[in-house]
C-alpha cells in the first residue's frame, strides 16, 4: 500500500502531516479501500464520500480527547484505517473480525456505537453536555448524512441543540443519498443551498477571510474578527438558523484545505454550529459514482467491471416486490411505503409502475407507520415494507396508530431473523416478540418464497393488522411444497412422525427438516410443522398435539425471551400439558456480525444443533 | 345551558350561524365546559383555548367529507359538543363513558383516534393522499400543538408533506405549552414570529385584503388575487418555507371572524399550508389561564377556589423525585432528563435545585434515551424518568443505544400498569413485555413508594441499563415493610404459606395480600413473593419452589403476552416443573377507560378475581 498510509498508525500522525501529503494519503486510501473491500465486501460509495473529510477532521481536532460520532456509521472505515485497525480489513464484517460499525469495545477512539441511522447528534449532545458538568474542555461532532437528517429523532435532537446551545459541531455530509436518492422537504433545501450562486465564491472567499485571521492564533480578536467575517459564508439557511444553530456552508468536502480551515474556526465558536459539507458519494471509483446505491453496501466485486460474483437469483425482497405488483394490478385500493429502502425491500418495480400509490417518507419509520394507519382509515390498504430491525423505530406507532384501532395495515417485514455481517445492530431477531405482544395483531411467516403472495393476498383482505416476516435471502431447501390457500391460524403439518413434535417458524422449517434427516438416522421420526401464524396459534392443533402425548421443540430465528416458544408454553400450561417442551432461538443475547451460517451453528440453530438439541431433550 | 347551544345538535347547524352568533355560542361552550368538567374532571385548559378554533373550522370546513385529525386529541371536547355528544358529559373518561379523545367508534366525526403526540400529520396524510388517489374533492386538516410539534415524527411528517407537496392545511396550534411550558428551537422560532411587530398588524392587513375578495365566490381570479395577498400576511418562517410549506400567521386564534376568512383561502391553494393560530391555553377562566400547566388535567375541582378535594398525599412521582434529589446531592454525576413532564415524573423540585443537571428535550423520547446514552458514554449516570406509555416511543432506541452497548441509563418508569380514565393509549401495560425482551436489560418494581430510593440507588450503582417500574398515585396496603437492601435477582418471601406461591410484581403484591386475607377464610394460605425482579429471575427461589411442589401464580398489571408469567413459566420448564401454573395479568387485550379499580376487577386483577383464579386453579 501506499508510502504515507504505512506510517499511519495512530491519529496522532495525522495531525503532522502537511495538506499536500493529506491529499496523497487521500489517494492512497481510497487505492486501498477499493482494493481491500473488493476482496471483502462491505460498505463502499459512502466511505470513499468521506476520505478528505475524515483526514480534515484528524488534522484539526485531537482524538486523544475530542470525540466523534459518526452516525449509522458505514462511512467509519477511514476512521479505522487512520486508528490502527488498516491491518484488520481482511477480515471486515467477519465473524470475531473488524466490525463495519464504530465500536467502543474496538478502539478507544470510536465514541459511540451505531449502526441505526438519525442517533449522532443526541449521543454527541449527551457527550457534549457532560463535558460542561464537568467542566472539561473538548470538542464533540456529530457527523451526519442529509439522508439520516429526515430521521426524527435527529430533528428532535436539532431542536435540543439550538435551544439550550450547547457548544457543539454537527458536520452534515450532504451526499444527497440516503441508500437510495434522497427525499423530503429538508433535502429540496439543501439542493436550493448547493445551487446557490454563493457556493462557487465560497472557497476563494473563506481563503480571503483567512489571509486576514492566522489559524492557531486563537486569541479574543481573532474570534471576534472571525466571528464577522463568518457571516459572509452564509449562505442564508434560516432553517438552522431558525432552530438556534449556526450554520456554514456548503463547503466543498473534498477540499482538506478549505475543510481543516472552517473547522479550525468552528472551533471558535461558543453556539453549536452545523457545518454543510457536500461531498460524492463513491468519489475516485468511477463505478461507484455513478452509481452510488449499488455500491452502498457490496458483496466481493472484479475491481475492473465492478462485477460480483453472486448471481441474483429470486429472493424474498424479490418475491415481494413481485407480489405486489401481481396484487396491486388487480386491487387498485393497494398503496406501498418505504422508509428509505425502495431497492433493498423490492418495492423500486413498483414505484415504477404505480408511481403515484408509491411513497418513499425518507428514514422515518414512525411516520411511515402512522401514514399507513391514515391510509387504511380511508380505506385503501397500505403494505409498509420494511426490515425487521428498523421497525422497531415503529414500535408505538404500531401499537397507537395501527393495533388499537384495528387498522387494516400490513407490515411486510423483510431481512427477519440475522441479517449477518451488519451484526449486532442489524439482526431482525425480536419483530416476532415485538410484534406477538400487541393485541389484535396477526403474525405470519412464509415457509418458502412462493408463499410470500399468497400471504400478502391473504393478509390485504384480513380486517386487522397483519405482520408477514420473512428472511434475507433465498430458500436453502429444495423441496417444500408452497402453501396455496392460507387459512386463519392454522398450521401446516409438514411430516408426520412420532413422540416429538417440531413447530418451526418460516425459514426454520427448512433447518427442522434437514435436522430430521439427521435424526432418522438415529431413528428418532420427529413430526414437523410449519408454524406459518405465530400468532394466533393453532390451538386445535396444540390440543391433538397433547392428547397424543407428544413432546414439543419450537424453532424460531428470533430471541426466545417472549418469542413464539413462550407463547406455545403458555398455550400448553393452559390445555395440560405434562410432557417435554424446548424452545430453540437465540437465548437472551444480542448476535454480533458473522456468516449466517456460523451463526446459527454458533447458537445451536443449524440443523445439527437443532438434532442434538432434540436429543439432549428426549434423552 | 346556553340557548345556542342547545340547538347544536350536529356540524351542518354550526354553519348556518352569523359570527356574532358564532362569539355568543363560544362563551356557552366555555360555560358549559367548566361547569361540565368542574364535575368530572377532565382536559379543561387546552379545550378552553380551542373554543374559537374550533367554531370556525365547523363554520369554515364541511365535516361530512372534511377530515380533522386533532393531535394528541385531549383538545376535542368543543369538536364533541359539536357533533352531538354533550349529552354524554357526564360520563366523560369514566367507564363505557365519553372518550377524552377522539374514537372513530364514538363519531363518523372523529376521523383518527389519538392519545399519544405528534400523529396527526403523519394520519392527516395518509387520508389526503388517500384522497388524491380515488379522485376524491375534500380536505384534510390537522390540527397540532406547538408541543406536539416538537415529537421527531411530526417533523418527519413535515418533511414528507413539504416535499411531495400534498395538498392540506395544518394548522399549528401555538399556546407556548406542552403540559409544561415548550422547550426547543422550534418553540423559539415560533416566539420570535409571534413577537414580529407584523403580528399585530395583521388582523387588519387581512380585513383589508378581504375587502377586495368575497369570500365564497371561488372563481380563479379569486385565487389569485389571494395568492398575491398572501404574500402580505406571510412573517417571514422561512423554517416552514424551506420545508416547502407555504406559512400563514401568526392569527389570532380567538378571532373567529379573522380564523374563518383565512381557513376560506386556505382551501384554495393547492399546495400544503400551515396555518400559525396564536391561542390562550386556559382562556375564559381566570385560574385556568394563569395556571394552565395546574389545569391541564384536572380532577373535578370547585368552580370558585379551582380547589380540587384530592390531598396532595406522597405518591410514586413525589417519592421518585425526592429520591434524585437526595442522590443527586450526593453523587454529582447523576443528572435527570423529562421528555416534556418535569411536573408529572415528580422532577420539578430537581430542576430547581440542579438546573444544570437536568434536561428537559421536548416531546422527543427517543432523542432523550440516546442523550441518555450519550451522558453514560461520557462517565455521568443518567436517569431518564418518563411515563410507561410514552417509552414505546423509544423501544429501538432503549435497544440500539443503551443496551446493546450496555450502557448504565436508568428508565425511571412512572405510570406503569393502568392510569385509568385516559383509557387505552395511555395504560403502561406493555413495558414489562418489551424491556424484558432486550439483553442486558435489568427490569425492577417496588412493591411500596419507600423503595423506589433504595431501588434508584441500587441501579444508580449498576453496570448496565436498568428499568424501575412504577405505578401512577399511592399504595393502597399499608403494612408493608420497604427492602432496604436490593440483592440483584434477588426476590422477597413476604408471607410463608404452603400448596401454593404467588409471585407478584409491584403493585400487585398489594393486591395479593388483599387476596391472600380472601383465601385464608377458606382455609388456603399461599405463600406471597414480592417478585421485585422481573429481569433477571430469582432462579434459585423457583428451584426451591420447584423441588417443594408448590402450584405458582404470577401476577402482573401488565400484558400476559411476553409478561413475566410467561419468563417464569419458561424458567419453570427448564426447572422440571410439573404442577399447576397460572398467569394473571391482562390477556391479549387493550385496557379502555375507567376507574382504575373497575378495571381490575373487569381483568379479575383485584383482590377477589385473584382469589377465584387461585381456587380454579386448585381445584
Amino acid at each position: 500500500m501506499g508510502r504515507i498510509l504505512e506510517k499511519i498508525t495512530s491519529p496522532e500522525e495525522v495531525k503532522k502531516l502537511t495538506n499536500v501529503e493529506l491529499e496523497v494519503l487521500a489517494s492512497e486510501i481510497r487505492e486501498f479501500l477499493i482494493d481491500s473491500v473488493s476482496k471483502t465486501g462491505g460498505h463502499l460509495a459512502s466511505n470513499l464520500g468521506v476520505v478528505e473529510l475524515t483526514l480534515s477532521l484528524f488534522k484539526s481536532f485531537n482524538l486523544e480527547k475530542d470525540k466523534i460520532v459518526w452516525d449509522v456509521g458505514h462511512q467509519c472505515y477511514v476512521h479505522k484505517i487512520l486508528t490502527g485497525r488498516k491491518e484488520q480489513f481482511d477480515k471486515l464484517r467477519k465473524y470475531n473480525g473488524l466490525s463495519g460499525f464504530p465500536k467502543r469495545c474496538e478502539s478507544k477512539y470510536d465514541a459511540f456505537d451505531t449502526g441505526h441511522s438519525s442517533t449522532s447528534i443526541s449521543a454527541a449532545l449527551g457527550m457534549a453536555r457532560a463535558r460542561d458538568i464537568k467542566k472539561e474542555k473538548n470538542e464533540v461532532i456529530a457527523v451526519i448524512g442529509d439522508g439520516a437528517l429526515t430521521g426524527g429523532m435527529a430533528l428532535e435532537a436539532l431542536n435540543d441543540v439550538g435551544f439550550n446551545k450547547t457548544k457543539m459541531i454537527i458536520i452534515l455530509n450532504d451526499n444527497q443519498m440516503s441508500i437510495s436518492p434522497n427525499v423530503g422537504g429538508l433535502s429540496m433545501h439543501l439542493n436550493k443551498l448547493r445551487m446557490e450562486p454563493k457556493y462557487n465564491k465560497l472557497k476563494s472567499n473563506i481563503n480571503e477571510t483567512l489571509k486576514t485571521s492566522k489559524t492557531g492564533e486563537k486569541v479574543a480578536s481573532c474570534i471576534s474578527r472571525f466571528k464577522d467575517s463568518l457571516k459572509q459564508f452564509i449562505v442564508p439557511s434560516m432553517l438552522f438558523e431558525d432552530m438556534g444553530l449556526k450554520y456554514i456552508g456548503p463547503i466543498d468536502g473534498h477540499d482538506i484545505e478549505n475543510l481543516t480551515e472552517v473547522f479550525e474556526m468552528a472551533k471558535n465558536i461558543d453556539d453549536p454550529v452545523i457545518i454543510h459539507v457536500v461531498t460524492n458519494k463513491g468519489k475516485g471509483y468511477e463505478l461507484a459514482e455513478k452509481n452510488p446505491n449499488k455500491y452502498h453496501g457490496v458483496s466481493p466485486f472484479d475491481l475492473e467491471s465492478g462485477e460480483t460474483n453472486i448471481p441474483s437469483k429470486k429472493n424474498y425482497s424479490k418475491a415481494f416486490g413481485e407480489a405486489m405488483i401481481e396484487l396491486a394490478r388487480e386491487d387498485e385500493r393497494i398503496v406501498a411505503i418505504t422508509a428509505a429502502m425502495p431497492d433493498g425491500t423490492g418495492l423500486n418495480n413498483f414505484a415504477k409502475e404505480f408511481p403515484n400509490r408509491f411513497f418513499d417518507v425518507g428514514i422515518a419509520e414512525g411516520h411511515a407507520t402512522t401514514l399507513a394507519a391514515g391510509f387504511a382509515a380511508a380505506n385503501l390498504k397500505p403494505v409498509f415494507a420494511v426490515y425487521s430491525t428498523f421497525l422497531q423505530r415503529a414500535f408505538d406507532q404500531v401499537i397507537h396508530d395501527v393495533c388499537i384501532q384495528n387498522m387494516p395495515v400490513v407490515f411486510a417485514i423483510d431481512r427477519a431473523g440475522l441479517v449477518g455481517e451488519d451484526g449486532e445492530t442489524h439482526q431482525g431477531i425480536f419483530d416476532l416478540s415485538y410484534l406477538s405482544e400487541i393485541p389484535n395483531m396477526t403474525v405470519l411467516a412464509p415457509k418458502h418464497l412462493d408463499e410470500v403472495k399468497s400471504m400478502l393476498s391473504w393478509a390485504l383482505n384480513h380486517n386487522g393488522p397483519v405482520a408477514i416476516r420473512y428472511p434475507r435471502g433465498a430458500d436453502i431447501y429444495k423441496d417444500i411444497i408452497p402453501l396455496e390457500k392460507i387459512e386463519y391460524g392454522k398450521w401446516e403439518k409438514i411430516i408426520l412422525g412420532d413422540k416429538i413434535a417440531i413447530l418451526a417458524v418460516g425459514k426454520m422449517l427448512q433447518h427442522a427438516l434437514l435436522a430430521r434427516e439427521i435424526l432418522s438416522n438415529k431413528g428418532i421420526n420427529p413430526m414437523i410443522i410449519n408454524a406459518s401464524f405465530i400468532k394466533p396459534l393453532d390451538v386445535e392443533l396444540l390440543k391433538d398435539l397433547v392428547n397424543e402425548n407428544y413432546n414439543i421443540i419450537t424453532i424460531e430465528d428470533n430471541i426466545t425471551n417472549g418469542g413464539f416458544g413462550s407463547y406455545v408454553l403458555m398455550k400448553l400450561n393452559e390445555l395440560g400439558f405434562k410432557n417435554k417442551f424446548k424452545a430453540l432461538g437465540f437465548n437472551d443475547t444480542f448476535v454480533p456480525q458473522g456468516d449466517v451460517k456460523l451463526l446459527y451453528k454458533e447458537n445451536k440453530l443449524d440443523p445439527e444443533g437443532i438434532a442434538e438439541s432434540i436429543i439432549e431433550l428426549i434423552e
